[in-house]
């Protein structure tokens, strides 16, 4: 049974001027036509850039590639999902018999681009500064518990962390090509990870060590990216 | 000859209460550790939001995914260093002595994340409002010639003109399985293609030209996250 969405304005705090946008935020595409893709789409582009500018100013030391890591390891659909969840926003889901037969109020991708909608709908509703606030509301207590080491450790660590918190096999290190003298050689090593899709690159280096750092650290630019 | 920033400024119909912003927008790594790798990260999330919403309301009717494509179409290294030629941008830029003697000041990518960083600058600078107001001035031409037709081509063929705009690899398919009866059968179909990195996905259909559409329509999402 869907619970009035009325709970939930109140648990986030929230209200809207035009609650038709709250709804649709809340409206799976298994409902049909009008459902929240869109907000979704707009919710998602708020989000990177709040988090963005908030980690800019938090961090003024990090680098550009920090900055990066640190966002894609506070939003991405794990990490929205679990924020659903705190909300109970599972039980204000507006599913299709089939989605809501199949438990799909308790699927992370659903949970994640729900909470999204409701921050694309939020932006609709009222603007960017108060969206803004919202969103910075409610990542409080993870901006909080950032933990900047985690973003510096080298990327091989971090590429191996992610396939494990993903479930997924290890990355796989192949030396493709050696070339050079034997004083100055260099190493091509090519990464091969299986997320999304089976995907590899390269990396290069003077020694088949850096090269692989090198991989991995490519390869964690291409799946962070696919995150955003 | 770097020339001074002011005739630039005038160009871009700006002025900034802390001009250090600027400066740093304009400096390249080449030149050291203070640089605009920061601001230019600050600037990719406020332009992918901005034309974000700005889409968002220009196209009603558009899907999530046309939505993604229109702005991928929009923002993208190539798109951003030809704003940046408009301006003459790279008469200004700030760069290392190798970079110099190298041309860097004509490459796409030192141009592009220029520009970017200006808007990270401005930002800074003036806030929200005011930074969505000229990123919406400066994308004003492009945003009247979007054609949402582009977007709705189908998968394979867009998948096909941004292989051929990139002068790569042309995408290839592969038929990996085939399950069920003969009258209703499932096709697996592997697509490959060489971006940033070898990708693989596999789509599936009942006919082995759907499997094909939906192994493009599946890589187009991975290639077109990758350029957020």
């Amino acid at each position: 049974m869907i619970k009035k969405p009325d709970g939930l304005l109140k648990k986030f705090g929230l209200s809207f001027e035009q609650p038709d946008f709250f709804i649709m935020a809340l409206t799976h595409r298994s409902m049909g036509a009008r459902n929240n893709e869109r907000l979704e789409y707009l919710g998602d582009s708020i989000l990177g850039y709040v988090i963005a500018e908030k980690l800019y100013e938090m961090f003024p030391d990090a680098s550009e590639g920090e900055l990066s890591r640190l966002r894609a390891s506070l939003v991405n659909q794990g990490s929205l999902a679990g924020l659903a969840r705190e909300y109970n926003l599972g039980d204000y889901l507006i599913l299709g018999s089939g989605e809501l037969k199949s438990g799909g109020y308790r699927r992370d991708s659903i949970l994640s681009d729900a909470l999204e909608a409701v921050m694309g709908a939020l932006l609709k509703d009222q603007g960017v500064l108060e969206c803004k606030a919202w969103i910075l509301k409610v990542f409080a207590k993870k901006l909080d518990e950032l933990d900047l080491k985690q973003s510096l450790k080298d990327p091989k660590t971090q590429l191996q962390e992610l396939m494990q918190s993903r479930k997924v096999d290890l990355p796989v290190y192949e030396l493709v090509k050696m070339t050079g003298a034997a004083h100055s050689q260099t190493f091509s090593v090519k990464c091969i990870t299986h997320v999304e899709s089976n995907q590899s690159c390269v990396g290069s280096g003077d020694s088949r060590k850096k090269a692989e750092q090198d991989a991995a650290e490519k390869m964690l630019k291409i799946i962070k990216k696919q995150n955003k």
